[in-house]
């Protein structure tokens, strides 16, 4: 047994022994990665023996000198749970027996919406578990998909997605958590937990401001200053690398304020490792360091590219090795790039490595076929997409008693509408028609049928999803004059680079529905039956020409499940209880923006003509019972700015049926030295309540959650009043309160409370 | 004579002089400024006696202390030009006979399109003067303008508008140059010198950042990095203090990542007077203080606004006191302002006085009545008018040659479409409809069949500009079905805070044609017969949806004599010659975005779905003839970081008549440390050229021009390729070369060269 095989050394001596047996051309090929099968993508599957060969490494290579990750082995083309088993074995055998040192790689796959692999369950996407705003379902879920990849012999996961949504017309919304940093990072941070805890490395991505790009565009400048960075994108790494436990982050592709985060050295090593102390591994996105070169134009060569992001804090390049090879070897070898930076990053890798014990002396490629989409998962997928459906207005046509109802809309009766960008069947399996959708997904429908069975239900698509066709618009009017009631399903389908009306590269220009969905809505609307409008998306879009609509749902791509609990919430079955984690506008123009704003963000009559409030605020969501709130009371009326109070209210069901209400908490800072905004999240509380059961709901709330970048853009707690509001939105705070923070302005420490805990009683 | 009144003293000495003797009620006071009037804008003309009674100062404080500016004598309510130069007399006399030092106050009224006031010229919209490309005519504009304002006692005008146009929905973007730092600081800096050398003092403004706020929402916060603000938003400042000698900047109303840009220090301090130098007086934009506390709630008094402001850098609040005035006095008295602060601004102002010939003791209200739309202006203003009128496509129906025509459209036969936000008609008169527009304007159809007395010209409105109104749609295709031709004369109508369509507080959701203007043209075009599509409007709009049009015109609110110059383009007496200062976007939305961006800015096919690509670039414009380009030649090949070259192109005219052609340079800086624009103007000149003359046109471009912000946030020169590109536009650049900068990377010093002067042989 060599040294940095010894168990009984930590992680760091182990990294470090190993590192100094490598020549310079092993350490960096630690910091690459290999993708077998990548070519696949073109829609073959390549034989066994050919998986090196098309990648980006040629496996001789591999064998030469080791590699440090292998990319998406069960992910990119579709194979059998027990193909790639034999795969992750076969690669890993092979790179441990054939290279000098036999080294393993780490196993990285996508697991946003689930493991993303051909037949495993997929889950409801990252914009519905927001919408539960329930951390400890989300940490099951998480929990579940790692325990699947661990059984497989997957080691890393590329989730959660922690942008903060600034533009709804981006893309990737879907993927997100929305719009409240303290949202993203309670559910980020439980998504977190559930993979570290089973063993699996969480990539907290994408780090850093992504998803406020010019006009919503997928990779476009960024326009931020420091304080909006630290206030609003940055606090759910923070927290899911503190309370979460992240050994992963990937940096974004975007460039802020000109300077391409893959080479940005103040956020990959500034803050993320001198301010935060994060000692894991950072990951490039895809292709992020070449685009350096081919993009961003701030270097002339794929070695200088690598050199900028080693320098930067990169540590490992994927999905292949393209900047990190022997062009970098070479910069290192004339002086040009410090080995010390070589080092650096392969220590962090290889500390990593023996964590997870891949450099133990009894390590083999422990991998056994699992089942991928077991009735667990099933559970949990359809208890999410269950507790995500947002339930935005009501006239009483919800529940639905109707007889004859009119089912309308191109997500009437397409699985695919429910599954997000990066579900495998979307992800990869559009390519592959042959292989069908590989999990089971009851279309809305036939899961209403299911549900209904007493009802005469009638199918219109209407017009498709995106094409400008309204032939069908005529057969879909006359159903619905025909019915009692008519149920619209619309929204998205998710897709890659234009492929769909959601997803990764697929931006939006407005807020309206694709295609001609908001005529063919306003065409139901004219007949003066009741319509319910089921939007299924991966964005919020304008409903405000749908506002007289009897009813309003939102599901944000429910999953395999996402058909059930549709049609369990229309027919009453289920409780509707999910919360908007993002605004739904009200018009189509008048992007970006979201709540989270200092006064003039919002309406400024008098000012602006345009007025952004939305149709329906952040955190609404109504239900078939109603909740009442009272006795708000704080535990004091003055804290020092490092002090702390409980902040409690009573809530009750003051309707006939069990239900569970969100409930949030508020903070208006009146007065500060910078623009703060008018209302931020500060606290929320899922909670459970029998048919007129009140609860007491109190926050713990540290000083901390004040704070703010000042003026020297220190994070600071600045005394003077805080407002205080408890209530059911955004726009719907039944309680109202305020404390004072005394004494003088307070540098908040490197190790600040990130968080709000809520006792129920 | 005391000392301050000595002329053989220094300004500096004698403001000096003159503060010491002051106590601080007046020197507090010389920070305020007094509305005489401005109730009127209710819609009654108050008589003489009230004018100080109804505004923010009453005349009491202003006998008692003395004040610093007045505001607006002339432009708040419709005086005659005698009215108006009898109440400047009138109120000078008052404060000079009745205050205890008799300081005069300085007279500041508004200027953009003119001097506005009832019954003065209404010049071209600034975007217009921005079209023609034409620094020289634009002083002669300013020039003009000024010495319309001297000679009726005005001492300082609030423009230009440098706010460089980030997003085309902003209602403000009529009033800017355009959406090129350089174009707008050469055109900004030729006016500016016109009004200085004129003796008037010009403001700069908004100092800084407006332009980019969240949605292009008036007012909304703005999120933005340092290196965007120095390398595209301040260069026009610097250029208009350094080349154009300004001695007024005004601050903007916004918030820069979350400093309100009135208590900004770093930017009216430490970048305008520490870095560049300037000495003269900060104003602040009006009631931005107040909006500190009100607003922005950055404070929590009027009293500690002003505090705040004051400590920032602006010297005088506008247009009345409300911040400056007895509770900052309090704030002084008991310490908590340091009374430096008071007298740092005090001096400015009176050292601008005392330039000003106001500290002289013969100086007196010298004013006497003018005629404000002299012949001289009329035609300047004509001149303007003619050569800012951009032709963006012609399949060969222009100049018309029909006899049947049909004119459509709401800005057909609409004088005021032509007239900007801040022209006196469209500011202040539209609330007393009994003066009239108090100028001669002739409409579009008017001028038409003046310009064309042979042809039959039949007018239809079709649909107001901004009702969503379609019954005139029958009539007026139905009238263009008859005729030979259809000119459509669409766009906008400037007012204030939603009056318009375009104006300060007139923003858009998206570009769109105002109302149902976009379904007008195209039901126009539907007829088959050729349609004429002349938008008049103050932004661009998305014209993707006509691009069949036999032609396009664009012209940006071309003022008094606007409706000659379209018809004499349209009839063919002008050949068209004005470029285009902003691009014409292809669809409504996907905004933000300029042609000024790094690769990721655009076009990124396999990225993202959507092109931002424009239906007519930056620079874009066609004439009646042809211009040809050849033999580009660099004086060199490569250059040191402090060096400069000589590029030379030769321009010719193919065509049968003269024109006038702009010559545009274009530089592209291949690698850099951070992101660089793919393009940006460097130089550009317009070159008048008879049928078949050739004339070379040579640029002197120093090194500094090639300079930005680097990752250190100092200005640097960095060495490596340059590309050169000449030709008609932002796309259409037939010449291209290239050369080396060598060396070491060269910090730019504190006078950096900001112009590239071009020469014509």
């Amino acid at each position: 047994m060599t040294r940095w095989q010894d168990p009984s050394l930590s992680p760091d001596e182990r990294a470090e022994a190993l590192r100094a047996e490598m020549t310079l051309e092993e350490k960096v090929a630690q910091l690459g990665s290999a993708w077998p099968g990548n070519d696949q993508l073109n829609g073959n599957v390549a034989p066994m023996q050919d998986v090196f060969a098309r990648g980006g490494v040629p496996f001789e290579q591999v064998r030469a000198d080791g590699i440090g990750h292998l990319t998406r082995v069960f992910g990119t083309a579709p194979v059998s749970v027990a193909e790639g088993v034999a795969r992750i074995v076969a690669l890993q055998r092979e790179i441990v027996e054939e290279t000098r040192l036999g080294v393993p790689a780490i196993v990285h796959e996508e697991c946003l919406t689930g493991f993303t692999t051909l037949g495993a369950t997929v889950y409801p996407a990252a914009l519905a578990w927001a919408a539960t705003f329930d951390p400890e379902l989300v940490e099951r879920m998480s929990t579940a998909i790692a325990e699947d990849m661990r059984a497989v012999g997957v080691h890393q996961g590329l989730s959660p997605v922690l942008d903060v949504v600034r533009d709804y017309r981006w893309g990737r919304v879907e993927e997100t958590l929305g719009e409240d940093p303290y949202l993203v990072g309670t559910l980020g941070a439980a998504y977190v937990r559930g993979l570290e805890k089973t063993g699996i490395v969480a990539t907290l991505k994408h780090f850093a401001g992504y998803s406020a790009s010019r006009a919503a565009r997928n990779h476009a400048p960024v326009s931020i200053g420091p304080r909006e960075l630290r206030d609003v994108i940055l606090p759910p790494f923070e927290m899911s690398i503190r309370d979460g436990g992240a050994r992963s982050v990937m940096n974004a592709y975007v460039d802020l304020d000109g300077v391409p985060v893959g080479a940005h050295r103040g956020l990959l090593t500034g803050i993320l490792r001198d301010e935060w102390g994060f000692d894991g591994v950072v990951v490039s996105d895809y292709w992020a360091i070449a685009f350096l070169k081919s993009m961003h134009r701030v270097a002339d060569t794929v070695g200088s590219a690598g050199a900028l992001a080693l320098a930067a804090g990169i540590d490992v390049e994927l999905p292949d090795t393209l900047c990190y090879g022997k062009e970098l070897i070479e910069l290192v070898r004339s002086g040009e790039v410090p080995e010390d930076l070589v080092d650096r990053a392969v220590h962090r890798l290889l500390r990593q490595k023996a964590q997870l014990g891949l450099l133990d002396p009894d390590w083999t490629p422990a991998a056994e076929p699992v089942d991928l989409d077991s009735p667990r998962n099933r559970a949990l997928a359809r208890e999410i997409a269950e507790k995500s459906v947002v339930l935005l207005a009501n006239d009483g046509v919800l529940p639905l008693s109707a007889r004859r109802i009119a089912v309308v809309g191109p997500c009437a009766d397409d699985p695919l509408a429910f599954l997000g960008c990066y579900s495998y069947p979307n992800h990869v399996l559009q390519r592959f028609p042959e292989f069908g959708i590989g999990v089971e997904v009851p279309s809305f429908v036939d899961s209403l049928r299911q549900e209904l069975p007493d009802a005469e239900i009638s199918l219109h698509q209407g017009c498709p999803i995106r094409e400008e066709d309204r032939s069908g618009f005529a057969a879909a009017v006359e159903a619905a004059a025909a019915a009692d009631v008519c149920v619209a399903v619309v929204g998205d389908r998710a897709g890659l680079f234009g492929e769909g009306t959601s997803g990764e590269g697929c931006d939006a220009e407005d807020l309206s529905l694709p295609g001609v969905q908001d005529e063919l809505v306003a065409a139901l609307l004219a007949t003066g039956k009741p319509v319910v409008v089921v939007v299924v998306s991966g964005r919020p879009y304008a409903l405000g020409r749908h506002a007289s609509a009897a009813a309003l749902v939102q599901a944000f791509m429910p999953g395999e499940e996402g058909g059930s609990a549709l049609a369990g919430v229309l027919s009453g079955r289920v409780n509707p209880s999910g919360r908007l984690p993002v605004q739904v506008p009200c018009v189509a123009g008048g992007a970006p923006g979201t709540y989270l704003h200092p006064p003039l963000g919002g309406n400024s009559e008098g000012i602006s003509n345009l007025d952004p409030t939305p149709l329906f605020p952040f955190g609404h969501g109504i239900s078939y019972t109603a909740y009442e709130y009272s006795d708000l009371s704080l535990s004091t009326a003055e804290i020092p700015a490092d002090g702390a109070l409980s902040i409690s209210v009573s809530v009750r069901n003051a309707g006939e049926r069990a239900g569970e209400e969100t409930v949030q908490l508020y903070l208006h800072d009146v007065q500060a030295q910078v623009t703060r905004p008018v209302l931020a999240l500060a606290g929320f509380a899922r909670v459970p309540l029998a048919a007129g059961e009140q609860r007491r709901v109190t926050f713990e709330l540290h000083a901390d959650r004040t704070s703010f970048t000042g003026l020297d853009l220190r994070r600071i707690v600045e005394p003077g009043t805080v407002e205080v509001f408890v209530g059911r939105s955004a726009a719907d705070l039944p309680c109202a309160g305020s404390f004072e923070i005394t004494g003088r302005v307070r540098e908040v420490g490197p190790y600040p409370v990130l968080t709000t805990p809520v006792e129920l009683s």
